[in-house]
Order: C-alpha cells, then sequence, then structure tokens
C-alpha cells in the first residue's frame, strides 16, 4: 500500500493528515487557515466514514459529534479536536477487533 | 488503495487499529490483553515510524515519549495512549503541509 518506502502506518497517518487539510480552509484567501467548518464536518462524515459511523447520514449525530468536540467552541474543528474524533471512532474498533480474536481463541 | 469499499480515510484508521494490535497483547494467553509494552513501543518506533520520527534509533526519546504518554503509569501504553501518540505525530505533519501551501500560494 505505501508508495514511497514509507511504512503503512506511515502512509496511514499522512492519509489522516492529508483528509483534515482537504476539508479544511478550502477556497479561503486569508493567511488564517480556518479549521473545518460544521457544514464541511458533515460532508466529511458522509463521504468518508460512511461505513464506519452508521447514521452518518443523520444531521442530528454529525451536529452532536461536533459539538461534543469542538472545544474551544469556535465553531470550527481544528486538527486536534479531529484527531479527538477518528480516536473516537477508532478505539471501539480496537475492541471490536480483540473480542472478535478473544471469541476465536477460545472456539479453538 | 482501500480494497473492500472503505474509503481511504476508513481504511487509513483500521491501518492504525490493527498496527496497534499487532504490537499489544502479542502471545499472552490470559483473559485481559496487555497494551504495548516499552520495548514492543520502542520496536514499533523504529519499524513503523522510522521516516517520520528522526531519532527513532534514540533510546531516550522513545523512553520520554512513553513515560509522557504512559498518563496512568501502568508501564504500557494503551489505545488512547497510543493514539495521542500518533496526533502528537501527525499534527506538525499538518502544519508542516499547510505551510508548504501558504508559500507556494504567494509564490503564484
Amino acid at each position: 500500500m505505501a508508495v514511497t518506502g514509507d511504512s503503512e502506518l506511515e502512509w496511514a497517518i499522512q492519509t489522516l493528515v492529508k483528509n483534515y487539510d482537504r476539508y479544511s480552509g478550502k477556497g479561503c484567501c486569508c493567511r488564517r487557515r480556518r479549521g473545518i467548518s460544521k457544514s464541511d464536518f458533515r460532508k466529511m462524515l458522509s463521504h468518508e466514514l460512511n461505513h464506519m459511523l452508521t447514521d452518518t447520514k443523520n444531521r442530528q449525530a454529525a451536529d452532536k459529534l461536533i459539538c461534543d468536540l469542538d472545544e474551544n467552541q469556535d465553531g470550527e474543528i481544528n486538527f486536534d479536536e479531529y484527531w479527538n474524533l477518528i480516536g473516537g471512532i477508532a478505539s471501539p474498533i480496537s475492541c471490536l477487533i480483540r473480542q472478535q480474536e478473544e471469541s476465536e481463541k477460545f472456539k479453538k
């Protein structure tokens, strides 16, 4: 998967970073780049996390995620807030993988 | 890159989760799975983040990272601590990408 000699983990990290960049500060001429706006965040959820987030289409769920995440209440998701969101999605997946492995181990 | 119909972002998240799983709780028979031990963490840094972390080989840098991260001081890196580490590496990269884009914009 990784093309440039980077490891898969490095490639995955760059993918997450580039995704943030793609959805934040688009078409903005002023020097200070914006975070991800609410509407762009909703687009990201439905375009990019469609399988992982079941009720992506649900506007309230997206808004709740944004409100929970927008710690500094500036109406935008900065990189650290974005990273916490992804971590909030990845953590239960990590537990799921473990439970599956545990159940397979005890079947043998 | 994503194979199973998942988006690239979903594929990248799964890569980060599987990487955690690969380095944690290896060969352990008891039910409670361990986090990433210090030695496995060091292996992960040098095998998986060799390009992103310049002084990966530096034992003190790895130990400092582990100490800073091991918030609950149990000598192991759990998933949330692991995720914070990756975020700590990704965040400066995100700023770097922006600076490069800004400088290119002002060259035109």
